[in-house]
């Protein structure tokens, strides 16, 4: 299964726009079970080692780059050396984020916690991560509200809870807008782990909860891949309806086996078929935010290994839309869409003038409609030899 | 926790506002391993029935009261047998629905099939029954869109499938609004089953849909336990949002088992833990729409068993809703509250004129402020206490 | 991406051992929220259909063929139709099942029910289907137990049940032992649906269920792919088990979205992934039995779509079998399969001679064994790029 | 449901024989997303305070009470204080088990590595914590191999994984029959986290690994109630299934939410009415180990949480103890239970001499038999009427 252009038509360029967050390539292997497996990896050389091997871009929390005890001089040291290698490198700096849920101070929330000086303090955080955000010329501001939630019911009053969600994120949103940053947010949703219930579990609580807010034009959704298999939802799908709502302000690549913890694999991994639908979704819709992979190299893996998995997320992602390309343009594939009657659901049901009373006067075939077959099945396997490469 | 009148504390009256769909009762056990276990049951007995059980109301789709293909004549007859019913009981009709989802027409949905003359032939049998609801003084109508999704990935564009749902809301909307019928619509989330994968699998997906309707005031939610739990969510959460949103337009109650096929267990049984939460919810932020039963008595049962399970739901009702009562009563309960924040909780983050500078030029006390313990377990503990109706 | 000798390699021939059961073409659409798309497919068309499409064999349950109520005659009749198309087709009957779960005589199980009367009968059921099979030339006889379990705790006494599910095995499997049938039993597991919970959930406790037999020989397993995901379970991890315990019979391919509904996708729809990896196990362990299709053609699809789907199942195997054997032959692969110490952990833990007392008295390097990376990443990235084709 | 001694029924005793884990009340809430919110709690300071809650037993793996690379001096000194508190407060040690999965070292896992030379050091470590374990008195020897497995297809051979597992089980038990030491192995199944997918993921699996081993009577099963339910099994029947292959040695006690990450709730949190009928289920077949509890009081709680959630535990227990007993000792209950034909599953399907044959030539009144309702409703009614205490 060769080609004549050979791999290269699977090495990432700039103009691909992939990310990757500091805390993916860095991650050192803690988990509940057991503690570091690979040493801390140094910000500025992460940036040379995603440079090398394509990427575009690179996100962080704020504790990612400084400890969250630094002070002014060590925070300022920290930043200037990963400065200099995104002007060595070249790489850019799209999203960033603070990190609301490590430190035990976080341990019931940031934004929600029932400890009102918790609350305080993660609005304190936060503004000082803007104007970082701001100064680096990120454009997305990310918020993954990690431990907003509970592990029991009476532990969380939820409506108290979006109050305080909305009143930070409206509080965030003002001082974007007083300081002139050119800057939008987007939330992340996920259903649990760490907390046992998260607030805003889905794509679909986050597209509600936007709308509540005093600015909505200012706030989107980073869905992530693993986050809403995890509560067995069809991610493609999910983002069809944050498309639709114009709401697809950032995106977290990765990959998951359904309704289990959070596994963080690289892009591809987990739900291929998946993948495929998705890259296929944000190609065809003209997507042109960040591809960007938050992902975890396993435990079992060397620095070596950090590299191999980030260069995995980018290439799968690379031959994905090779196939998804090839799939679109297939004119079989075009007849079959027609034929299931695709892209007629563009057609409004109904015409200009027409009324309820139209279709209620309207003689109906019925025998005839139930017996049409849709043909999803031949439309199916036309999209599963496309992605394996067999057309 | 005794009682000086026995068990009659949880006999079912009008007042408790208790309905079942005609469906409930009335399933007869056909699923995809096997034929009927039950035969048909009259509209007019269930509802005999159910109003010796103490049932306030009965609720319907189209074709639980004459056959998808009754004729004027077979339909008049159906109706008037059922209402005869409901004079001599006094049960009324707060919610109907329309069955878009058994006839093989609608194998692809109803309102976003990608078959026009079933999307209008859909819209036309909506209409006629919204004339059937108001007539009967329904208040709700319930829209589930159980066939409205797809099995692949590229056998529905999502973008374009919600368009045609939009279209189709608005358009009953306007209708409901020039007839002006007291009636409100409440959208049913199911994230799969019978589809592969619905369209507005969750509340959250539901309330975003919401927002995007011509008027969005006509419409809310009617949440389903176990098809929220299907999705993992915590249901209680769920409710808690939509209660937010001001959504919360009707409820079904049931039971289940995590995600897996939808069980449709009684009131009760399942999440009992859950059930709790929700009925403490519900009674506390008052609630005050139907307690509507949505489950299936297994194919195990008779029918006898039949009426057992509907007993069964709502006496579980009645005793968590009195175990909820003692817990919001109990002083130790609201001083584990407060202790634990719950209450404080909705304080403002920032008091009047304060902003985002106050907050930053703050000192915060990190180590007592991490330290802090939140005894959510013992709060947990006491609900327990109370559920279990140990205190 | 052509390759010289076209889509010949991925036509099926008989020498690919691929099955279908009646059941599966043959589905009309019933589920639990609507009756049938598709008329009765007559057994005898089936049977001559997918010899066209170029599969070896076909399966059953009695019903499929029979109706359950059907006379001498009647049973006759049909299973003349159905030998006569086997003769025209040189189709054969690898595996031969009984329905013993859609009969409302069977709604609380067969060889499990409460009823003994339904015990007995359903003992009587199988028997006599084992005439049939053995006549038919079945090697295998296949036991899924969907009615065996419960919704609620106390309705079934687990060890109670077991007794009475070990006594029928043991009874049939005397019986085949008896009458000198070259047939062998294959416990088909399910975790729940139609029932709440079914006995035997998963390959290990039917594995381990068989080892209480009187003649544990007789009897292995006859996982599901769609099964074993329903419960999160790795399929292929699951089949190396019950290979390794030499209890792999026979094996029902087909697809699934993790935990939810039994969908019973065509197979390679659902977990892509897991399908490879299955593939590549089945192949490089010798699994000499069939490849048996148990799916089930949307209900959207007509004829038509049920062909096209059937064939899918075929083309997909035989993709990714072609794809795994690249995979295996890739020297690159087999470096990486050393490299990590896949194949190394054949070697035993103690050499020859060695005890506890030698690994204890050991030194051991803990700071080069802990600081070992395994390669997995790389590792896994080839087992894609194989099968995507990009090698 | 009063009593005239009050709470003081639910007061643990040593006879309750509840024993709680070092790691449990010593766990200091590291997780994958944020480092220790709870200071190192003393192993002899968790004995003292768990014998003034009541407790029975403490179990431990060797390094929760010594680190990792201890010399022989620091382990003495540790264990020195441990077994002073052991006699001071009358606790006693049935379990103990080794850490195979937190040190770096056994990434890959311990007995089932892809590197030998972490296999062998498995060992040792096993080897001389069997030792320990003997002379603390311990009767059971807990496995949980939490490490073996795999995040991807290729990296683990399953079948040269299971056979080093058996050899590593094989000869732990040839050491423990040469040592005389009275002990037996528990292995703990796990389906997946920290790995990607554990080897022996279920009790099913688990216990048909035992019957490959030499000295199967050596080694049951300890399994856990989340463990179970993460992968959508019903807890209390998989324990019944053990029960019935008479290889229950150990239980590990907590609660869950389903599939998802591994909560290790406080007992009688998550499947309330599953606790039930567990309780039900060890209560009335005998069961007469340790009621152990692995749990972990969540990372907002300080040390007084942890004690309120270890007390829970236990009190919850003896809640649903006594309302199994009552719902026992109910003639309403034991008619349903009759009724239902749940005891008549007792009876063997053939009598007697009897054979397939007579059942093949005897008469069923397939009607009458369809037509029988099995009132599990109402049994299973009972059962929440007595798990409410409302009868």
């Amino acid at each position: 299964m060769t080609s004549t252009t050979g791999e290269s038509r699977y090495t990432p360029v700039p103009e691909d726009r992939f990310s990757f967050g500091l805390w993916t390539v860095g991650w050192q292997g803690v988990d509940v079970f057991g503690p570091a497996t690979r040493p801390p990896m140094d910000p500025a050389h992460a940036v040379h080692k995603l440079a090398e091997l394509g990427a575009w871009g690179v996100t962080f929390h704020d504790n990612d780059i400084f400890a969250f005890d630094a002070d002014d001089t060590a925070r300022d040291q920290a930043l200037d050396s990963f400065r200099k290698a995104l002007e060595e490198t070249g790489l850019v700096v799209p999203m960033v984020t603070t990190n609301l849920f490590g430190h035990p101070v976080f341990k019931d929330g940031g934004f929600t916690s029932n400890d009102r000086s918790v609350r305080r303090f993660a609005l304190a955080k936060v503004a000082r991560n803007l104007d970082l955000a701001a100064e680096l010329g990120a454009k997305t501001f990310v918020m993954w509200g990690g431990r907003e939630g509970a592990e029991s019911a009476f532990a969380k009053d939820i409506g108290l809870a979006l109050d305080r969600y909305r009143e930070a994120v409206n509080l965030l949103g003002d001082y974007v807008l007083e300081q002139g940053y050119d800057l939008r947010f987007a939330i992340e949703p996920k259903p649990n782990e760490p907390r046992g219930d998260i607030l805003l579990p889905t794509i679909g609580h986050a597209l509600a909860f936007i709308e509540s807010l005093d600015h909505p034009e200012l706030v989107g959704v980073n869905p992530e891949v693993g986050h809403e298999e995890m509560a067995g939802m069809n991610f493609a799908a999910g983002i069809g309806q944050a498309l639709w709502a114009g709401k697809l302000f950032h995106i977290d690549l990765n990959g998951q086996h359904g309704p289990r913890f959070d596994q963080d694999l690289r892009f591809g991994a987990g739900n291929l078929r998946g993948a495929f639908a998705l890259v296929d979704l944000l190609e065809t819709h003209g997507y042109d935010g960040p591809r960007h992979f938050d992902f975890k190299p396993p435990r079992t893996e060397d620095e070596e290994g950090v590299w191999a998995s980030a260069a995995g997320c980018m290439k799968n992602y690379l031959v994905l839309r090779e196939r998804a390309a090839a799939f679109r343009a297939d004119p079989e594939v075009q007849a079959a869409l027609e034929h299931s009657g695709v892209t007629t659901l563009g057609t409004p049901t109904l015409a200009e003038g027409e009324t309820l009373q139209t279709v209620r006067e309207e003689t109906y075939d019925i025998e005839t409609m139930a017996a049409r077959g849709f043909a999803f099945e031949q439309l199916d396997q036309l999209a599963m030899d496309h992605l394996l490469g067999v057309r």
